[in-house]
């Protein structure tokens, strides 16, 4: 009768989670600890076509309110939505989900990447984690072609500030929604050990009325592709972004690239070498462009326990740091 | 023995969960999308008659400190009990319990109620989610009758405030406990489909101390009929608030009441009509009474998860709106 | 196939909890019901060598944003490490854990200890509940001796305030790393129902630079003795600070100790008293030492559910209360 009792909740109901320490050694500021994140998974399968997921963190490992707006950390809703196989090879899911867009976004248990911190072009351009409430249809339109159409709550760009996309994610909190915005995705993986991945978005007003102008257009466009132990990644994105408002600073134009490659020497240990630049003003007069240099290892000590360590030299900006980090999943 | 191991927690501890997203369309301020509530359950069974269980809420998906406290969202311990089977028929409830008052305040997982948002005379005047610290006894008396009776922590009514009852709930955290509160209630639901419900509450001093006088008496009833696939319910309730302080601006008597008939047309399709009104200023001088009609629609897409979609109309107030919602619970 | 499920993660998974309620009757302030901690540990074992474990807490029930900084409230991660059973005996633990010292600090279960509110010596002096990030190793040296070593973030006590360490905790949370700390630990056990504790600290700079020094060496020494239904504990602990900053304030010496005798009338009723003094200006020209004697008693309806009742009774502060706790782990 115990067993059936854990038949009922625990076979519908999982747990998971993930979660990274981050020893920082900067050049030009304090070195930091940092819990920076733990997260909680849950999930629960209602029927054999209906699921739920849901993904919850605790960032920088305190949330406490103060006077001075100096408390370190957030306790976020990042993913909660109900998913229905609604015919055979899609899906329509509905309510908080991740933009379907880049590699880090979706899939970023810290096992599965290299370097202590995410990379800055997925961070600063995409801008990860970015997710949005709404509806989206994803499944197959052939073998090895995937599609993901979503109508979601856009971005709101603050028209008083430097106009970065990043500060636009309202997180569903909340959030203005005067504005929808559009995305599309395919993915192509046919070739074994080959993705490529086009993500398309439209929103006619990213600053939810706040400014004259705000239509924005982003694509994103990466390839990974794996040969044996090596493994080769470009991503590249760029945001469109209409109005005088955005001219001024020229974040009209928002845009980086990255070249990552890594060969596992064992099993357990991987080195890489990842080349990235990013510009949020890339319009401005002046040369906004920052550039990183990324060279590290990764040890699993399991499949889903890592320990990292990394170096970043940055041009035109004062990133400069060695880091080390502790990763897990389950 | 893995097998074992599983028997050993998942057989006493459960975990479960609810949430709901919201799109509002407003008439009279900006649209939003909200990840309104997000709810984990955890419960553990400590032996055949003493249980333990607690929800834990994270409302609009995002805290946050900030130093004008524009943060979204909060992280509530909304229950967190021992409830104590302590003779045949009846339970000693020791700790963080919710309020046994209306049908919102203990049960409000989304896919039980009809319309997007919560109705305002449970939330503005009983005041939902309300819960306290203390004990309750609850049990049945006779068949179909059953009672609850507790002594808990009490309201704090800032009387520099406008004396609203909903700004007095203290949410169990570093309360102040000056003055407790008293509250009984019985429950008759003998005949089949038919709940009839009665509760009272005294607090000598809504204010702990705070304003000269405060003493205050509550009550609440309400009925619900279920007739094949049509349902009625009816609620009414009432604060009387001694002293000159709440008197000085009509809050010495808060009240309202809704009545709400809801058919489903299928097991998965129900629509609902509710007509509300309430008053937290009802001996004030001025008309401060505000009615609300609400039309509306639900869709189970599974016994737990909900699609809605209602219209509200309000008098004497902007609150006019468009609403979807999302909900599921396990 | 479900039962598969289960086994798959929740074999490998664990959930479990603790909390505490509080009524607090003080002599010399407003009475207080607080949702004191409500705690979730999460586990997983990762394979037969490599396992994680995690604490996170939300204190005092609530967490909101708010203008003036008076949100009650914290969400922490107190414990989130890798543990790996790097050879028969000995671990090695890597990320953010406990301290390991004195008795609270590292089992601080309600139901494991005596008094409602945990006692001031290990909450002031330790400063228990006290978590850094580092690396750890731990094990038997001969039977009945255990050791720990570890390398780990340290305090930032700011030079500007009182000097007390407990203010120095950063909790991992994007924590200044300048200077590490370096703590040792020896416990002998392998007489039955005795326990003998001697923990070392040494940081070459509390203030993590923001000082002109700040040396700070640190011990805690602690005995238990269980003979019968009797338990006698001992626990003193001393900080040493070098520098004319905290010298000026007497801080440069923060030192307490208490004694404890408790005993079980009954398997479920349990009597305690224990005599309490620190200081955390222990150099001063006045006497700031305060003293404290706690009688009181605790009920455990279940083995890990307890009621509990004390009077605290304070010389040279404002701290008399009488308490009442509710408090359960699983």
């Amino acid at each position: 009768e115990k067993t059936a009792t854990v038949a009922n909740w625990a076979s519908r109901t999982t747990i998971g989670g993930y979660g990274e320490h981050h020893f920082n050694h900067f050049k030009n500021k304090d070195d930091q600890v940092d819990a920076h994140r733990f997260v909680l998974y849950v999930g629960h399968q209602f029927s054999d076509t209906v699921r739920f997921f849901s993904e919850v963190e605790l960032e920088h490992g305190l949330t406490k309110d103060t006077a001075d707006g100096s408390g370190p950390g957030e306790v976020e809703l990042e993913q909660a939505y109900i998913a229905w196989d609604f015919t055979k090879g899609h899906t329509l899911t509905m309510g908080q989900f991740l933009i379907p867009v880049g590699i880090i976004n979706e899939t970023h248990e810290p096992d599965t990447f290299y370097g202590v911190e995410r990379n800055n072009v997925e961070s600063a351009i995409l801008p990860s984690t970015w997710w949005e409430t709404g509806a989206m249809v994803s499944g197959e339109i052939l073998p090895g072609f995937n599609y993901n159409v979503a109508v979601h709550s856009g971005l709101a760009i603050d028209p008083t500030g430097n106009g970065a996309v990043r500060g636009g994610r309202q997180k569903s909190a909340k959030a203005t929604a005067e504005d929808l915005a559009y995305t599309g995705r395919l993915v192509y993986n046919a070739i074994p050990g080959l993705e490529l991945s086009a993500t398309y978005q439209y929103q006619a007003d990213v600053t939810q009325g706040a400014a004259a102008e705000g239509e924005a257009t982003f694509y994103e466009l990466h390839a990974r592709y794996q040969i044996a132990n090596l493994t080769l990644t470009a991503l590249t994105a760029e945001w469109d972004i209409d109005g005088s408002t955005f001219a001024a600073n020229g974040s009209d134009q928002q845009e980086g690239s990255y070249l990552e490659a890594s060969y596992k020497i064992t099993p357990k240990l991987g080195v890489f070498v990842r080349q990235s630049q990013w510009d949020n003003r890339a319009n401005s007069a002046v040369d906004t462009e920052i550039e990183q240099l990324d060279v590290g290892v990764n040890y699993w000590l399991t499949p889903t326990v890592v320990v990292k360590a990394d170096v970043a030299d940055q041009t035109n900006a004062n990133g400069d740091a060695v880091n080390l980090g502790l990763g897990w999943s389950f």
